[in-house]
Parts: structure tokens; C-alpha cells; sequence
């Protein structure tokens, strides 16, 4: 049974989130219907990331069996021309063949996200959705400085959702970087796995630490209290994008045609 | 009379372009009915540029005469809300009082606009409606070479819209550059000034070399032509980016705050 690798972008504004759910579209629902039909087959996705409502992503990556040996490139076009027709925000960039021990969840060994801030007096009108708009004047390099608390091997349970299923609260946070550049601010982090919720609560904080309610030594104090009602406000979803899923030592990235 | 200049982002995709007119609703209109509700004035504002229906602007430039002297970001914040209010698209970026000579469509002495192309096998998911989507591989070299046989001063009949409303179809084009940045081509025009559709239809026809169909002697030879059927496909408006307007000699970009 062929199983195939694919890589995709979403706009995560008009989805319930990646995972499949009574009620509202979901992203994993979209592709699905998608698969079945230009397959005609009723088969089950998983994906590196369970991005939630309104999150984006660049390059989600996922994995499903077919009965049937498709051509890689078939798969991409047939599904991205059946997504287009169902009025989806959803591209699949590519699609591989993979060995059958490739899972696009527990295969991975890491993840990158970008969180996006516009940070100007006025609100977004071309980037409404696809940022987190702050007017007040943010320190990014004073956010950077503080993120550098967060990075290393931490129990992050400030930092995670109440509805986080995760056995462990300990996660090692391999980098978080904030950068400017001209009106906006990038938050990139990268960790192995990330909990629920937990790069949107770091924004949050470090939002405080840019518009100086909280110093660095405050950041630090939040990861040490261990304690979620020490997190600052959780960013909302628009700003965040899954931008890189990695297997093995290598970093992955999607290749189109 | 007070007179201030406006900065202005949109997203044209819900517009029927800039020009007020009845029926749909239109950027211009927008505006001044934010006008209206926040200083009870019923007003027409000018725009360096009457963007077509879908094209989108970073920095549009328009003018109002109010009859009370507003503090500029009083009048900024103000038509903010009142756009947010209304579910508008349109972002004021700054306002700033101007002398009374100053017009934001004859004083202005360039314009410059963006032209992105999403050059991909698979279609836009993110950027839907704010790009052109080619899936053929364009050469992106090659139409950089083939665009600079259109600079300088031409008659550019070929390159503008039969509902052009110029005088006269020469124009002095002062820049179109084509470059790569990953999977998007990025097309920059300077001018004082540009006909009805000069730029989609330059765009549509530097595609055609970039796919092959046509030489850059062919692009020379439809501009030496003088005939609109010698036009290859018009550009669609979702990729065009009205990005500055130049008053006299300066390049004067917007502040905000």
C-alpha cells in the first residue's frame, strides 16, 4: 500500500484548525474529501503539527496510504485541482512516495515556527488575518534578549494550554528569535516538539517584555513559577505560521515540481 | 480650509476599484464615508492613482479639504476606526497637513507599482488574490532583459487599455525590473506617470517571453506596432501594488506615527 508524503500550505483563517472534528471545516477534513474525491477512497491523514483554529502554515507536512500507486506528481495536481474547486485556502506543494515506516507525526524530530506582529499605529489592511496587530511601539531587541530565558531544556507549564495533552510539561526549546524588520516584528522558535498553545503563550509574554510592562527577569520568573496563570496574555492565531517540519538530521523542505 | 494628505493601504480585492461610481463599493467611497462619520462632512478626495477593480495599494496618496483643523493623527485614528467599523480593507497609514497647492494627483511627480507574479506548480493558498498564479516556469532573466526595450519614452497605444482616457499614449517609462526571489517574480515600474492597464498589459506581455512564446525582439516589435491587438494577455488585477508616489524631486514614503 503506497504511502505518500505531502507537503502543504494553508491559510488557517477559515478552518476549525488542522485536526477533524464534529462541526466546523478543518483542514485535515478539506484534504481528506479531497483525497476521496480524486481517489474514490475514504482514508485518515496525520500531519506533523495540530495547528489550531486560524493558524497558517507554509509547510504542514502529512502522510496517507492509497490502495492504488499513483503517480507523486498526480497526487499533488489532482488534489490541489479538487481543493480549488471546493473554494479551499489550502495548496499541497508537493507530494513524494515514502517508505512505509514514514510517519508525519512521530517520524519528526523538529518543528520551526514564525509568529508574525505588525507593529504600527495602523491596523493591517492587505496582512488582516495574517498578523498580530500591535500599535503600541514594541523593543524587539529587548524581546530577543528576554526569549533567550525561554531557550534550553525548561518545564514550559506556564507556558501551555489548560487542554494540553501532552504526557510531559518538559520540552527543550532549541531557539527563539525576534527580529525586526521595518514594521514588523518575527518570532521564529524551533524545539523538537512543542506543546499546546505554548509558542502563542511565549508571544504573549514577550509582548510584555517589548512594551515594557515585564523585564527579562520577569519572563524568567513566569517559566520558574511552573504555574499557568504567570503567563501573560496568549497571542491570537493570526500571526502564527508552521514553517518547517524536519525528519532525520535533515532539514526537509518542501520542493514543488 | 484645512487640506491633508492621506497615506493609504487597501486590499482592492473587495473594491470596485479606487474611483467613487454607483453601484459597487469603492475605495474612494469607503473613505469618505469614514469622512462623514467621524467629522460630519460630506467631501471628494483625490488619489494619485484610480486603481482598477482588485489592484491593491501599500501607498496610495490622496488629499481632503476639511473645514476644521483636525490634530493629523486625530484624523488619522479617527478614519481607522471608522474603517475597522465598517468591515473595510482600507488602512490609513498617515495623515499630515498639507499647503493648500498641494494635489495628490497633479502634484505628484512619480508613481511606482509592484507587480508579483507566484510562479509555482501549485496554486496560492496564502496569497490568493494578492499574486498572479503562473504555473509554467518563467525565465524570470530573460524578461528583465526583454523589459528594458520598453523604458524610456514611447508611444505605448499597444500597452493601454481601449478605455484609456489619455490624451496622448506617450509616456516616459523610467524603470521595469524582473527579478526572482524564490518561487515569486517581482515586476517594478517607474513613471511619471502610466496609461489605463500600462502596466498589467507590459506584465501580460513580458510573461509571454518569459515562457517562451515570444523573443524580446517580439516584445520591441508590439511596442514599435502602436496597435492594442499587438498586446499579449493583460496581467489579472490580484498581483499589482500601487507602492509609492513621488511629489517633487523627493521619494516620499509614508511615517507612520
Amino acid at each position: 500500500m503506497p504511502r505518500y508524503r505531502l507537503d502543504i500550505e494553508y491559510d488557517g483563517g477559515p478552518y476549525a484548525g488542522w485536526q477533524r472534528q464534529d462541526g466546523p471545516r478543518t483542514v485535515q477534513e478539506a484534504i481528506e474529501l479531497a483525497i476521496k474525491a480524486f481517489s474514490g477512497e475514504t482514508v485518515s491523514i496525520r500531519a506533523a503539527g495540530r495547528t489550531d483554529a486560524g493558524v497558517h502554515a507554509t509547510a504542514q507536512v502529512a502522510h496517507v496510504d492509497l490502495t492504488k500507486a499513483w503517480r507523486a506528481d498526480t497526487v499533488r495536481d489532482a488534489l490541489n485541482a479538487h481543493l480549488q474547486l471546493a473554494g479551499d485556502r489550502i495548496s499541497v506543494l508537493a507530494a513524494r512516495p515514502v517508505p512505509d515506516d514514514f510517519d508525519a507525526r512521530f517520524s519528526a524530530t523538529g518543528r520551526r515556527y514564525l509568529y508574525r506582529i505588525l507593529n504600527r499605529r495602523s491596523p493591517p489592511a492587505l496582512e488582516r488575518g495574517k498578523v498580530w496587530w500591535v500599535p503600541k511601539r514594541l523593543d524587539a531587541d529587548a524581546m530577543h534578549v528576554a526569549a533567550q530565558r525561554l531557550t534550553g531544556r525548561h518545564d514550559f507549564t506556564t507556558f501551555r494550554s489548560a487542554q494540553c495533552q501532552a504526557d510531559s510539561p518538559v520540552r527543550t526549546l532549541d531557539r527563539l528569535d525576534v527580529t525586526r524588520s521595518g514594521d514588523f516584528i518575527e518570532i521564529r522558535a524551533a524545539a523538537r516538539s512543542f506543546l499546546h498553545n505554548q509558542v502563542r503563550s511565549m508571544v504573549g509574554s514577550l509582548k510584555r517584555v517589548g512594551d515594557g510592562a515585564w523585564r527579562a527577569d520577569d519572563l524568567a520568573a513566569a517559566l520558574e513559577a511552573r504555574d499557568r496563570a504567570a503567563c501573560g496574555q496568549v497571542a491570537p492565531p493570526d500571526g502564527l505560521y508552521l514553517v518547517g517540519v524536519t525528519y532525520g538530521g535533515d532539514d526537509d523542505s518542501p520542493t514543488s515540481d
